[in-house]
């Protein structure tokens, strides 16, 4: 559909997640049209925004119509890759890559764990629901014979980038980054980081900043 | 020190957490003095953009110098709002919220978890580390007696908006979004959000859209 998406602003491709979660919530409440002024409310982006952004994928709404909101989260779940399955590992079996195994709403999307890697002797044969910790070292040849799209990084920084390194080995297509390292990787690799503390630490500057100024009453 | 903070761009004030990264890393090298040239091929960033955003707070380079690696990263550690201490509370205490509780690195950054909030009987009373789950319902009275700053929520996305609204209620002054949702808050409570699907969703889009081109071996 679209002409070349690979020059498409990573900020539009950043806002697409999110039409298409206020999509479902539209479908969850049975609503199946919307003009682009009500959409334009509802999530908080302006009309023209709105038609910018899909206008990079072939535009959707029709003059007088507004948009069929069930084709238009079905259209824009292709375009974010969700029609179809991938294939994931999680590597780092402590706290996070556990919570991560767990959340089965990432499964639900299409992304569907294969197995857990770790290090640690003590967690190696373990199950997080049905899914197996493997031994950290059968990574590379696991991601082959099973081919595995995404490994999931959630070690500690310091093995993060070795971590990486075998899953490039391995032929891994992407890599969602939760150590708070940036990756270097070969062109080919996807990679996309979850900064967990970046994120605390804009918080807390914007709590310093931006906080005080607009109340006087805290 | 600087002027008129709020008037900083996002896309700078994200930029900071990153900056204090690095330059910590550079401490653990006992690296002290380094050129701008040096910091922007360690940190990915152009010279000029390095210059740019550390003149938002005055400026901290010498000509010929370069930067004092110590000095810099205590002041943008200062700017972030790190020089001191935030009490936190999780409230949802299922994989996340206890992978969050878990996670000391953030303690050691100043952000104090002083308790857990659930509304299941059979979480309430335990302890995550020393953390208590504490009832949902006495979470308000508990950030008014506790002069707590952030909350943390954990919670599934249809809970996540009257837990703010309670966060509110008791006069939290920041919040740490994990649930799918935008929240509705008064403009003096600071929200920074971590949308896991939309950055999973925005991997599969570049995965979809970016991998086959640059690589024709995988």
């Amino acid at each position: 559909m679209e002409k070349d998406s690979t020059k498409i602003s990573m900020a539009v491709i950043r806002r697409l997640p999110k039409y298409h979660r206020y999509l479902k919530d539209l479908l969850d409440k049975n609503i199946t049209r919307i003009s682009s002024k009500e959409l334009s409310r509802v999530i908080g982006f302006t009309a023209s925004q709105i038609r910018q952004d899909l206008n990079n994928f072939g535009g959707f709404g029709q003059q007088g119509y507004g948009y069929n909101v069930d084709a238009l989260y079905y259209e824009i779940g292709k375009i974010l890759g969700l029609d179809r399955t991938y294939r994931t590992i999680i590597v780092g079996a402590g706290n996070l890559g556990q919570a991560i195994a767990n959340y089965t709403n990432f499964e639900k999307a299409g992304f569907v764990p294969k197995a857990m890697f770790d290090m640690n002797p003590k967690l190696i044969g373990l199950k997080i629901r049905d899914i197996e910790i493997k031994d950290i070292d059968t990574v590379e040849e696991y991601i082959k014979e099973n081919n595995i799209d995404i490994g999931i990084i959630c070690t500690p920084g310091p093995q993060a980038q070795s971590v990486a390194d075998r899953l490039v080995k391995g032929k891994i297509k992407g890599i969602w980054n939760f150590a708070p390292v940036d990756l270097k990787v070969p062109a080919h690799v996807v990679v996309e980081n979850v900064h967990l503390s970046e994120s605390l630490f804009t918080l807390s500057f914007l709590l310093k900043h931006c906080q005080n100024e607009s109340s006087g009453t805290l």
